[in-house]
């Protein structure tokens, strides 16, 4: 099984564990914004903006360019996508213990067959 | 589009920013552990594994019961998968944009049908 204790992890989970980070994320998955765009819906200063977003840039999530006098902000998904495949391993565990209690089911089934029969049979035509 | 600034969020992926902690959720995906099992990999305290794991319950991950004089720990995925859906939310406008891509690359073809000819253009049989 692969091993996901990476570094990269740490800081991707810890930007998500903000709400105003994970808002940000959002605006900029509509598009570029600047740092005084991204400031604005929160009621924020440019410094409390830049410090969420110099998390995000340390995550791999945003990358800063700079356009004129303006720090444009970018969404970077491809670590996004690293965190949703480690949530996946679990997705299919998940599933396998459904498949778990399916077959656990079935084999109850087999053991009472009038239990089966009641839950199964169809309802007569009105 | 849906919003995610919910509560739970954060509490979620700031269990999952700790490495210790992915760790102990890879070990509980197998099966129920008790504190001290979930304790001796990372050759630390009691106290320290149940600091984590209190983290991990706060954030709805792990359930923890009593067997005799035994405090054992479960794995519960549902949390897991609502963050793997605010993850899904940005996978979609990941793909949206290659989308967007493959359209540019498209319009570029029509505009300029010889480049195009050149890169589609079949190869002679041997």
């Amino acid at each position: 099984m692969v091993e996901f204790q990476t570094h990269h992890l740490d800081s991707v989970f810890h930007a998500l564990s903000d709400p105003t980070r994970r808002a940000m994320l959002h605006r900029l998955a509509g598009g570029d914004h600047s740092v005084s765009d991204l400031a604005t819906p929160f009621n924020m200063s440019l410094a409390g903006a830049s410090k969420h977003i110099r998390v995000l840039e340390g995550a791999g999530l945003v990358r800063r360019h700079v356009q004129g006098r303006t720090h444009m902000c970018q969404l970077e998904a491809a670590r996004l996508a690293d965190a949703q495949e480690w949530l996946r391993t679990y997705e299919r565990f998940w599933t396998s213990r459904l498949d778990d209690l399916e077959t656990l089911l079935r084999e109850e089934e087999r053991a009472s067959p009038s239990t089966h029969e009641k839950t199964t049979k169809k309802l007569p035509k009105p």
